[in-house]
């Protein structure tokens, strides 16, 4: 008899089947759970997958009186109040690393997205505007990766990998973390205003929390310069996105390169209308690749639990 | 008194701004010359600025009897007739390397834009799709980067900039080009079948030319098998577009993309309308930093070749 385990977020279907080959998933396709199921299948609940960025209190956890295991699909745990697990007694797993090279392929792909214009040169091609030699500002030549300078903010897995890409394209590479690592070839800065100051292209690859929360601002971002782009890969609360829009609207920076919003699946209407940005609907971690890894830890996570085991792939 | 000099191909003339300073320019902006100058000029003039993909045969060159040297802005020289103007002493230059960094980097914007759907990605956030969880089998998970194996056809200056690019993505590069370089630490495979066989994604970086003409035909495409992908930046000749088309129809391959088509800048009708390509209009050395390379280039042939000098950027 399969253990029977929570699907709390909405999950496409697809990403749930190896899971629920092995456990009975209880599917609440993100909605309340006690809104989808009767009680007593709740109040039997040991365990839920659940996506990182999803909110989770204790108000909530008190609705599954038995449950042991918070299982995140994914690399972060944003939307997990920790403490309030802790205090439960509510272990909490994900998937460190696990999607690191999608997520940082995700990360160059806007970054050249965004400055060599692909969408709108796409757009150019389909559109006969090319055919017709229509003349388009958006076409106009920049200043391409080649020596550029650009920082990363945040030195996890993904950030390790991005710097590693970054690099391979001639560009300069500086990044600031929390703590500096001196086993990288790569400049330290000790504050993001100053390596916003330094860098003209700014990628966001942190861990996100209260302490960076809207923590890239209009100040950051006219650090940039007229010629500088932000990319964030990490989560949408990172940035104060109403800044962004202002400062793209003024030309304060040259363009961005989103995958991640502060409310997904709602990026703001003033963003889409930009044709100098790039936006991708959080799809960093969506290979094949990445979701089986992501999806073995879950099941690894999962498998150790009922069976009495500490999760291998814990929150630390 | 500067010197004249033709500009033969059409060009944004911002591109021929600095040149300008320094030579007194007869722009004919891609029309034959003769119906845009007079005779007296043309049979005055000495030199000529030119794309290496617009037609320069015997014939053309005749028309200016003075003629003694052709200047390519970039790196290529498909279009002129070699043997005729070495027959008439005609000297021809071009821009080697001055673009290869730019031309590398939209060779990776293609190959990620298509394995990662960046176009699609785009207009499902800005059309309101994501927001309404919009099923979109084009939005489905790829194999991604990562352990893919990317041959390399051709391993000149862009070449090597690709590999080292496509090398930091954790993926497996290898190359078949005319000669073996022993200095690299990719593998090399006897013939474009055989690199073919072995890649999923195949990236276009060869010199074109009469032995190169749709070299890629049908038969290369079905090696690349059902996730395959092909990437173009080198000349459209080197494809067999109506073989592409066909194969992206029959679903061979999984996609493609181009910067580069056989008849500029009309790309076929068939292929403006997959969802599964990336098409950016021949802009692989249109970065503000390659463009003043190549102006460099221009500037310097120009230079020598009217102070009685061999010209320093000459056609080998």
């Amino acid at each position: 008899m399969p253990e029977k385990v929570l699907v709390y977020s909405r999950f496409p279907k697809s990403l749930m089947q190896r899971i629920g080959d092995q456990f009975d998933l209880l599917d609440a396709g993100g909605r309340p759970p006690h809104e989808v199921f009767v009680k007593h299948e709740l109040d039997q609940l040991r365990a839920m997958i659940t996506q990182g960025s999803s909110l989770l209190n204790g108000e909530m956890m008190d609705r599954f009186p038995k449950l042991g295991a918070i299982v995140c699909y994914g690399t972060g745990y944003d939307g997990i109040d920790l403490q309030a697990a802790s205090r439960r007694g509510i272990a909490v797993g994900h998937s460190p690393g696990a999607n690191a090279s999608s997520v940082a392929d995700i990360a160059i792909t806007l970054m050249l997205g965004a400055i060599r214009r692909l969408v709108v040169a796409d757009g150019y091609v389909r559109s006969g505007d090319w055919a017709a030699a229509k003349p388009s500002p958006m076409m106009r030549a920049q200043q391409g990766i080649r020596g550029r300078k650009v920082g990363l903010y945040g030195m996890g897995a993904i950030g390790r990998k991005i710097a590693a890409r970054v690099a391979a394209f001639e560009a300069e590479v500086a990044y600031f973390s929390r703590s500096r690592h001196d086993d990288l070839p790569y400049q330290y800065f000790p504050s993001l205003d100053a390596l916003a100051d330094w860098c003209s292209v700014l990628v966001i690859a942190v861990r996100a929390g209260p302490e960076t929360h809207y923590i890239v601002n209009a100040g950051i971002l006219k650090r940039l310069g007229e010629d500088g782009y932000v990319v964030n890969i990490a989560r949408g609360s990172v940035i104060d996105e109403d800044a962004l829009v202002a400062a793209l609207k003024d030309k304060i920076i040259a363009g961005a390169g989103l995958d991640v919003y502060a409310k997904e699946p709602y990026p703001p209407g003033a963003l889409t209308a930009f044709p100098n940005v790039v936006l991708t609907p959080h799809i960093g971690g969506h290979t094949l690749e990445s979701h089986r890894a992501m999806q073995d830890c879950v099941i690894a996570n999962l498998a150790a639990f009922f069976q009495g085991k500490p999760l291998p792939y814990a929150v630390v």
